[in-house]
């Protein structure tokens, strides 16, 4: 243990793990060991660019607060997140499927009633939803909560605005009623850049990466015995459906916006969306 | 690029760097995105632990500040620091030995002349340092930087002590005279746990590793023309030489710490020590 060389340090900083008491994290830091080292060894890492690395990874620490998660989007745009959604994406035919979580949501977004203006101001095309969360065999599911976050059409998240201080908009929880329901009223998505005032867009920059994601609208939804989906509704066209910087789109998650130039909902033009989320029960114990 | 799965993902990202203007820096992204996606699949990373790990990269991140680099903690007790430099330790043969630079190094320790106590006031007892810089074939190396810094007695480093606020202590920086040779007085080093106030300590004691380095100075030492040395002296015994948290230990960077009962140099016990510093000559360019 003197004298480790590229060859046996890998071995041996394993073997500090003998005495840890969680099988799991034995398991998930000695494979982050063996392939960080392998990593390091395939490109020769020198002591420059190991510095670089810890500059870089310093800086995205440093970049989060409670309104900005700088680590999310870095696992975003390396596809690190929708691998991980990937891999636990498993759930009965007809379910909806998962997406990344993103760096924007808060867990202090205004609880409103069905019917309400999540917009509370931001600027976009009027959008009316209709939302309705059912199980696998199409029964409703009441007192469902779902939580509803989005981009206005300057691309730009609440939190993203220092002008709005701890104001909330464009985001807000609804709960479903006793038919499975919901609806609100908020604004159209638009196509919006990944925020490249922080390490993760120089990274983008750097390798000659663009930083769009196709318009979105996120939501989480979850039910006692459900398991909380987590995903997006995109809206098509949009220029970025086949090559969204964090790798999210799904075909079966194409939304039903429909433009409608004029009608009973509204004075000027704008938008509807209705769709049904299938939630999956619950996985028993240990599966 | 609308369906991604656990399979095709890694290419998918692979394929966005297809732009990027810098060859190494795609060479270096592609397999760090090749290495963590192959990570996140042989463990089958869950969702709630890839939050914990945004948790736990963004609790490292915002420990760091001027006096704190918990990055480079976690990056030394996982092993990757002492791999790059394992990586990089080629040097003509009797050259001085690399090691970690680990995480309490600064940028403004006090500049000081030859014989000058480095204490500053931290306890301990007394340690003489003669130091020597020369090239590989045993020429004197005058007007060499050599930056030592060490903890004191109770194992803290003076970045470590909120009650110091900015003053600095056991560290300095001098510089060889015409011979290649310089000499400071200070304390004796004494085995130290890394801190384990932060996520990596928490790392560790969940792991069941402990948090221990076996006693050393560090020491920094350059001049124009010769590759910069980054490196430790340890003293021996020590019940932490064979395991390292961070793996630095090296054979041939057992230092000559002689302890004197008594001797003309105080006037009770202290401790000499004598080192050598061979510098290698800088790489050509492009090697």
């Amino acid at each position: 243990m003197r004298n480790i060389d590229e060859h046996n340090i890998t071995a041996a900083v394993q073997a500090r793990l003998d005495a840890c008491p969680n099988p799991r994290l034995k398991e998930i830091v000695s494979a982050l060991v063996q392939h960080l080292h392998d990593f390091v060894r395939e490109v020769r890492l020198t002591e420059d660019e190991w510095m670089r690395g810890i500059e870089f990874l310093t800086a995205t620490g440093r970049m989060c607060d409670d309104k900005r998660q700088e680590f999310i989007l870095l696992s975003d745009t390396l596809g690190v997140s929708m691998l991980t959604v990937a891999l636990n994406q498993s759930r009965p035919p007809g379910a909806t499927e998962a997406t990344v979580f993103g760096p924007f949501h808060v867990d202090d977004a205004p609880r409103v009633d069905a019917g309400a203006d999540l917009a509370g101001g931001a600027p976009g095309e009027t959008l009316f939803a209709e939302i309705e969360v059912v199980d696998p065999d199409g029964n409703a599911i009441a007192g469902a909560e779902v939580d509803v976050w989005q981009a206005d059409e300057e691309g730009l998240y609440d939190v993203q605005r220092p002008e709005l201080g701890d104001q909330r908009r464009a985001r807000g929880v609804l709960v479903t009623d006793a038919r499975g329901r919901t609806h609100f009223r908020s604004i159209v998505p638009t196509a919006y850049p990944v925020p490249t005032d922080g390490p993760v867009g120089k990274m983008l920059v750097a390798t000659g990466r663009h930083p769009w994601r196709p318009a979105h609208v996120h939501f989480l939804v979850r039910a006692p015995g459900y398991r909380t989906l987590i995903t997006h509704l995109f809206r098509d066209p949009d220029p970025y459906l086949d090559s969204d910087v964090v790798f999210g789109v799904r075909s079966s998650l194409i939304g039903r916006f429909e433009h409608h130039d004029r009608g009973p909902l509204a004075d000027g033009p704008y938008t509807t969306l209705r769709h049904r989320f299938v939630l999956a029960p619950e996985l028993p114990e240990g599966a």
